[in-house]
């Protein structure tokens, strides 16, 4: 009963085995290619919106100020933004947009929103200078254009398959978010002091501003490697963020009767500028890591595939003279425990094989954890949007109702808004 | 103030947006042509899974009688598998692995581990002709084998960026996984049958295929259309489904020390064979809606690139002949709850960039919606590792585990398996 055709199909069988197990480790070094000019993208993202937050907090006090304070700093900044920005256009003009293993269709998309906001940027320049735009519209227009640059890095980290990687495009992504909600504290706060009073709905917006920073900065400093997260402890012990811890405090304990010393305005500013900027340094600590993994991994990875091949190559001279080709038997476990040996200690096909499932299976996992903090955004953006739609409520008036179901029952955010998703999924029928 | 050299840089903004949509949608079509071939090769791989089922089903009967039932059939089906096999290696050998849009390394490890395990065929073969192998041996390598194969469908739906497609995907992937539970549930009842007992450990094991296979069947019948879930319902309202749940009474009221007539062993092995034939051809009938959603998708995606560029080219003329070109104004909202438009329809390059960001909301919600269940799935599995590792028990142990901490607590599996990982990451010190 022992079956001829498939027996000799054997030799070809592991050809074919050696032929994907080298198509796998190619594959693996065009996908750390796409992280690398992921990686530079997201570099040249950070440095636009670093000076777009600049700019929106020199025009505020500009605006507020009725031009009569930093008029000449944001002419400069100005300056400092296009220059940047004609990097990023630069940057972004290389892009090969044929080639088959570019961008995924939403991060292009993504630059198109952006670039389509920034087409804006002059006008609202003009009616800064001609005081025709109120601070709050002015503040508006540019956290929309942060929003989109934000978009692109999301984009960025959601697509990455390497969990180190993914854990530093996460890290990235939670600092760059929360330095953002940084600069809309910022701009708020400058509203306000200027103004010499904040109302209820002022506070209570700063405060979700301030949350939002505490949730993102917490996010980043877990999932972040020890001398990144050194580096941000330093800030938070700065003495920018002890200025800015008590000028909170004024903020929050502000009636609408009693008028602040408008002078309180430049402290703020220069306090939470200050605090910014280091995050910035931060920032760009992280960029650098990125970078180098990622040339690392590459490395790392165009090694294997040489000995993978040398290795493939040996086996086969070795199984043509010597002694038949190794063959699979039935009883072994690709799922044993044992450690993740190196591929050059193999000397047979089984081997190899099982050294790359091991792999798989320890990757994913690692990635799977990388990715927690995305997912758990996507479910709680989700959650926002379902309250959104059925209460007819604002962004911010659905993300405090979940805020306070989870404080009441004394459950996590991400609990509260799997459970909103459930029941929608349950009551809304399945488009299909 | 204003400033000259951005100014001069508008039009150029214009024609670089205009770029990156088309690019968006480039890369749209790029990532279906790759989804089709992904369908095709999932296509390959339930053909190859069904006949392999069907191989270790009568071999384990071959086996059980001591090679007096099923001689033939075992022949025939063993001509049937090689067949079916061949087609799929000229499938897998006709891939071009040096494109760079082609399959992600994932994908083509799992192919090689399952080639490699498909070495062992004859020897294994070979085996249970001289009645060399036990028969939970026998079924424990065909299992691994359909391991292999099923975790290649899981890859290839977890890469799905289309939401229909993912959802699609999804139902087939666990249609496909409770079929091979009930292949399962068919081969250790049979060995069960043919002893003529079952031991406590047997009835358990089988039980929690039964639950397996309930678990899966029902996501299938969630996720997907309602012709699909009809023809899942005319599966559980047949002949076969009303004589399986009769055999399951008799199996778990079976003492040991009471014998069944060992001629159920033939009833069960056609009642099971007949349920999961009934399955196989629901199967096709997804293979077949996931065939036609995929290349009509790539159809309307081209019309749209053709039309997209015509309306940008009519654009381009217009705001160069007639009138200034339309630009962005500062105070639009990207994220309104409009309906999605036509681009055909679209008149401004604004309307263009605004229908694009809606799309990308309203499919990565969708997305999130349709991957779910492999999100859930993965949390289990990853919750059932960290059991098994922690404590050292065996998969089926780790899962009771969850399961009764699920029906102690009144929890959904995966509530509970969401906490063990979280309770996991927060006492294991990150990987740094």
């Amino acid at each position: 009963m022992f079956n001829q055709s498939l027996t000799t199909n054997m030799f070809d069988l592991a050809t074919t085995t050696e032929h994907f197990l080298i198509a796998a480790k190619k594959a693996e070094i065009r996908s750390l290619d796409y992280l690398l000019s992921s990686c530079q993208l997201v570099q040249s993202t950070t440095e636009l919106i670093h000076e777009l937050q600049k700019e929106r907090g020199l025009s505020n006090s500009f605006l507020v100020s009725s031009g009569e304070r930093f008029a000449s700093e944001l002419q400069a900044e100005r300056t400092q933004t296009d220059a940047v920005l004609a990097g990023f256009l630069q940057h972004i003009r290389a892009l090969d947009i044929e080639r088959s293993d570019s961008f995924s269709s939403n991060v292009y998309s993504r630059i198109a929103s952006s670039l389509h906001l920034l087409e804006a940027l002059p006008a609202i320049r003009d009616k800064v200078d001609r005081f025709e735009v109120q601070v709050d519209a002015n503040t508006d227009y540019y956290s929309r254009l942060m929003e989109s640059y934000l978009a692109i890095i999301f984009e960025t980290a959601d697509l990455s398959t390497d969990p180190d990687i993914t854990r530093l495009l996460v890290a990235l992504f939670n600092l760059v978010q929360g330095k953002e909600y940084a600069g809309l504290e910022r701009a708020w706060g400058l509203i306000g002091f200027t103004a010499g009073h904040f109302s209820t709905l002022e506070q209570e917006r700063i405060q979700t501003f301030q949350e939002h920073q505490a949730r993102c900065f917490g996010i980043f400093a877990d999932v972040s490697s020890v001398k990144l997260a050194k580096a941000w402890r330093e800030v938070e012990c700065s003495n920018a963020t002890q200025e800015l811890v008590r000028l909170r405090v004024l903020i929050e304990r502000a009636l609408l009767k009693e008028a602040l010393p408008s002078s309180m305005s430049e402290v703020w500013f220069a306090t939470t500028t200050a605090r910014i900027d280091a995050t910035r340094q931060v920032e760009i600590l992280v960029m650098e890591e990125l970078l180098s993994v990622c040339c690392e991994k590459q490395r790392l990875a165009q090694q294997e595939l040489q000995r993978h091949m040398g290795c493939l190559q040996s086996l086969s001279l070795h199984s043509e003279t010597l002694s038949p080709r190794p063959s699979a038997t039935f009883s072994f476990s690709i799922e044993s425990e044992q450690d993740i040996s190196n591929f050059a200690k193999a000397t047979t096909l089984y081997e190899l094989v099982n050294n790359q499932a091991k792999r798989i299976k320890a990757v994913s996992d690692e990635l799977a954890k990388a990715k927690r903090t995305l997912e758990e955004r996507k479910v709680i953006e989700r959650a926002k949007g379902v309250i959104m739609v059925s209460q007819k409520v604002s962004e911010e008036v659905a993300y405090q109702q979940l805020r306070k179901a989870a404080m009441n029952k004394s459950k996590r955010l991400i609990d509260i808004a799997e459970n909103v998703i459930s029941v929608y999924d349950m009551v809304s029928a399945p488009s299909k």
